[in-house]
């Protein structure tokens, strides 16, 4: 491709002058599965890392279902509409959908993909959930240095993602249908009380008395779930992405988080050990990484694994067996 | 010390024996700073492995001064009513308590400690909670090997332990005091939502009310939390360690998670999943250690995480400049 002869200053320069091709382009570098594409992408990257970190970040999840894509795409308009630029990202590790694509699964945000001042990009596809967690955290730092200031990130509702996104934002929002009990078995353990906000989605035809039911339900157990940072209580509200009822309200909710988390000093530490938790988990990988590739250490491995499920060995034994191996290569 | 000189089979059989002296110094022996030590110990853990496993193994966690050691000195007496033989293990990341001694902050169980067949050991000291886990699995896995059919594990109740327990327990209960909202807050977000059973304490004499309207108000928030498996509904009992009431119940409703549990196979595949993340674990952290006993690279990783709190560099750069140097020692 023609644009393989641009070098890392020169991807750097169209992210930073907004240029949505370059932008694109630096985040399927960083996707991409050959080393001297990584090589270039982290080296953008790197350069761009001054202009990172001064976007609003919102996590949303919510079973499937729930509507999660209609609420984005309401409120992704009610931010353009004050002047701002959004990023959508989607973490969704078993996503078919191909790396720089906005089709797939995202032909239901659309209309916010077309506007100007909006950028969605679906998760990469083909790789682990903590591959996907890396990657977006890389789109994140890109979309900011190319000046979208509400980056929101989307996961599927599903399986452990919830936390590796409430990891990399300074907000996180459940959404919640009428019902309950069984009807949220999509929600995984905990994630409840990793919410700043519960909105509980739907509240509109005939659906309203039900979501109103379920939302003083969630009203009052608030009270019950240990408030996602001090000074915080879990906010529950009602609306309907369809209607675009509580879409303000939500919006309102984000920025009073923000504005008591500056005030406390908050949110700084939080980014701050996002960012060395990240690092801490990079060097967990990477030593993981190159621990797998050396192809004796796998057969051990394996071996090691079936040892263990017959109980023939205990998991210490195994584990010092292992790294004693690897260490005096 | 003269037991020094015994090797790991005499100390195997001893533990097998039941004989509690070389029970505790097995243990003592793993928690040891010195390598040969360990080395013995972990011979010792090695011989007994296939005796290992065949124990109810219980998590109990609480805010402080819920009555988490009244209550494990009651249940604890209830299960050696019914000829069981029962140890006691604590996850306490902070605890000033030395290795070996069943006194310290362990004098509250001091009745159950006497018992011959009840056995108590203390969190070891001087470890991050990761170390402690680590070593509180071995000591339960010795425990199994004397014989002890119930491991009661106990958590301090604050700070991330919690979920270290529940991954290393067949059931895990969560106690909770009378009174909800800000009296709760000694209770980390998502611990709720492990619980396969919420005990609420002291529903005798002046607190009884307080503790049925507490009990009362979880009962009709449990359907909102996800159960913490398939077919299981979260239970929530009301009782009193002081009195003894509950205590029944408590365990009637862990025999009926157990019975369910290994109806579903759900038992056997979360022992295994719980002994390969072990596993996992150790090698992730081995990898770490021998990582950071290198002078030069714990060097460049103070220097590198002064550089990302400044924003003058991205973790992924960060991690990969730490990883090479590493890997190309």
């Amino acid at each position: 491709m023609s644009s393989a002869r641009l070098d890392a200053q020169e991807y750097a320069r169209g992210v930073r002058e907004g240029d949505r091709r370059l932008l694109a382009k630096t985040i399927t570098l960083l996707e991409s599965q050959r080393a001297e594409d990584v090589e270039l992408g982290q080296e953008v990257l790197e350069l761009l890392a001054p202009e990172c970190g001064q976007s609003v970040r919102v996590g949303i999840t919510g079973p499937p279902g729930v509507g999660k894509s209609t609420l984005i795409e309401a409120f992704g308009f009610a931010l353009l509409e004050q002047g701002r630029r959004v990023a959508v990202l989607t973490v969704d590790p078993s996503s078919p959908v191909s790396g720089g694509s906005i089709l797939g699964d995202k032909t239901r945000m659309i209309r916010l993909a077309a506007e100007p001042n909006a950028y969605i990009r679906p998760s990469p596809s083909g790789l682990t959930l903590g591959g996907v967690a890396h990657r977006t955290r890389e789109a994140m730092l890109v979309c900011e240095a190319a000046g979208f200031d509400a980056v929101i990130v989307e996961t599927v509702g599903v399986g452990q993602s919830e936390a590796e996104v409430e990891s990399m934002v300074d907000f996180f929002a459940v959404m919640l249908q009428p019902g309950s009990g069984d009807e949220l078995q999509g929600i995984k353990k905990g994630v409840l009380e990793l919410a700043d906000v519960l909105f509980v989605n739907k509240a509109d035809g005939d659906g309203l008395a039900a979501a109103e039911r379920t939302h003083g339900e969630y009203r009052s157990a608030a009270h019950l779930l240990r408030p996602s940072a001090e000074g915080w209580t879990l906010a529950v509200l009602l609306g309907s992405a369809k209607t675009g009822d509580g879409i303000d309200e939500l919006w309102k909710t984000i920025t009073a988080h923000q504005k008591l988390m500056k005030e406390t000093g908050a949110f700084d530490t939080r980014r701050a050990q996002q960012g060395r938790a990240w690092f801490r988990r990079l060097l967990d990988d990477g030593l993981m990484a190159a621990f797998q590739t050396d192809p004796a250490i796998v057969k051990l491995l394996n071996e090691l694994e079936s040892d263990l499920d017959l109980r023939k060995t205990t998991p210490p034994h195994a584990a010092r067996r292992l790294l004693d191996r690897f260490l005096r290569r």
